[in-house]
C-alpha cells in the first residue's frame, strides 16, 4: 500500500486528487497550510471537512510569510475582480503568492520522508487555471530531480514524488473526473474571498463556474446569482 | 545596491557569508529560522547579536515540522557523539532534518521576490561537512533553476539566485576567510546540543574545532577542556 501525502486545501482540484488516490488505494496523509490567505477559515473547514468524511487524519500546518504583495495574504491589496474570462491566465494575477507551491512542496516532502511516503500528490494544473508560474508542468519535472539528489531519502533510493494528476485537465473535465470518483462537491470551497458566501467575481469562482457550466453539472455552491 | 536575503543562524559559516555580502556592499536583509533545532535559543541570540552588530533588522520565522526522525529537532533521538573525525561525512548523520535546507529556500525566495531581492545567499559547504545531500554544489544549480521557472520575478525576467560562496572552502578555509573578512567569531554558535557551552562532541563542534586547528587561529568559543 503506497503512502501519498496529499496537498489538500478543500478546493476542488485538491478534493478531485484526493479521490484519485483514494480510488488507487494509496495510503493518504492529507496535509493543509494557514499561510494567512484570505480565505484560511472556509478553506480549512472544507479540508476537514473531506478529510473526517475520509476518515482521515488532517495535518494542518500554520506557515508566516510576514511580507507584502500578494492580494491573497495581504488585504491592503484589493483582490481582483475579474470581469470577463478573457482576464484570466493572462499575466500573473494579484493573487501569486511568491514562491508558496515551493514553500508547500518543501514542506509536503519533508513530512513525506518523514512518515516514508513515496508519493506527493497535488492538484495544479495548467489548463485552465490562474497563470501561476508554479503550477506548470516543468516546474514539478525540476522539483522530482531536485528532490532526488536533495533529500536522504532520493540519496538512499527512496525516491519521493510529486504527482500532478490534473496537470492537464481543463477545469470541466476536472469537475467530470470528480463526479465519476463521487467528488462531495458540496463541501468543497474555491472562492478566494473566504465570506460565507462564494463571491463570484475572483479568479477561482469563476474558473470553478465555467469548469461546471462547460461539464453540464449543477454546482451545489454556485454563487447566488 | 544589489538586495541579499541572507541566510543568517548565527553559525560560522552564515556569519562569514554576512560580512563576505558587507564586502560586496550588498544591501543585507537576514533571515533566520526557529524550526524547533535543539539549539535554536542559542543559535537565535548569535544571529541576533551579528545583526544587531551589522545595524541589520533580522527577520525571524517560526517553523513547525511536527514529525520525527531527525535528532535535531526530536530531542527523543539522541544527538550523535562523534568520537572521531572519520565519523563525519561518510553517510548522512541523524541531524538530518527531511527537506529543511529545501524549507528554509522556499522562504527565502518567496521573502526576495517580495522585495525584489535579486540574490539569496547560503553559508553551505561541501568539503568539509556532515553529509547532508541538500549542502552539495549540484542541489543549489537545479534550485535556481527551479526558481526561474517557479516564480514570478523569474518568469518576468528579475532571476533571483541563491548564491554559495563557500561551498568549495574547507572549514580552515572558511575560518581564514572569516578572519580577514573581521567576522566576530566569539558572537557565533555552531555547537548543536544548544546547552550554556558547546559540547565540544558533535559533529559541528567537531568540525568547527578542526577547521580552527587546521587554520592556526585561535577559536574564542572553543568548548573547554
Amino acid at each position: 500500500m503506497k503512502k501519498a501525502v496529499v496537498l489538500l486545501s478543500g478546493g476542488l482540484d485538491s478534493t478531485t486528487v484526493l479521490y484519485w488516490a483514494k480510488k488507487r488505494r494509496y495510503q493518504i496523509f492529507p496535509l493543509a497550510f494557514d499561510y494567512g490567505q484570505r480565505h484560511a477559515k472556509k478553506e480549512l473547514c472544507a479540508a476537514r471537512k473531506i478529510a473526517r468524511l475520509n476518515e482521515l487524519n488532517l495535518k494542518v500546518l500554520q506557515i508566516s510569510l510576514p511580507w507584502k504583495g500578494s492580494s491573497l495574504i495581504d488585504k491592503s491589496y484589493p483582490l481582483p475582480q475579474v470581469s470577463s474570462e478573457k482576464d484570466i491566465g493572462g499575466s500573473i494575477p494579484s493573487t501569486y503568492v511568491p514562491g508558496r507551491n515551493l514553500i508547500l512542496l518543501a514542506f509536503a516532502f519533508s513530512y513525506a520522508e518523514s512518515i516514508n511516503a513515496s508519493l506527493i500528490l497535488i492538484g495544479a494544473n495548467s489548463i485552465d487555471f490562474s497563470g501561476y508560474p508554479d503550477c506548470r508542468p516543468q516546474f514539478y519535472r525540476l522539483l522530482n530531480r531536485l528532490a532526488q539528489i536533495g533529500t536522504k531519502a532520493g540519496c538512499e533510493g527512496q525516491r519521493i514524488q510529486v504527482i500532478t494528476p490534473l496537470i492537464y485537465f481543463s477545469k470541466a473535465n476536472i469537475v467530470r473526473l470528480g463526479k465519476k470518483l463521487k467528488v462531495p462537491f458540496r463541501f468543497t470551497w474555491s472562492c478566494y474571498a473566504g465570506k460565507k458566501d462564494p463571491c463570484g467575481k475572483c479568479d477561482s469562482c469563476l474558473l470553478r463556474g465555467r469548469g461546471f457550466a462547460e461539464a453540464g453539472i449543477k454546482d451545489p455552491c454556485a454563487p447566488l446569482k
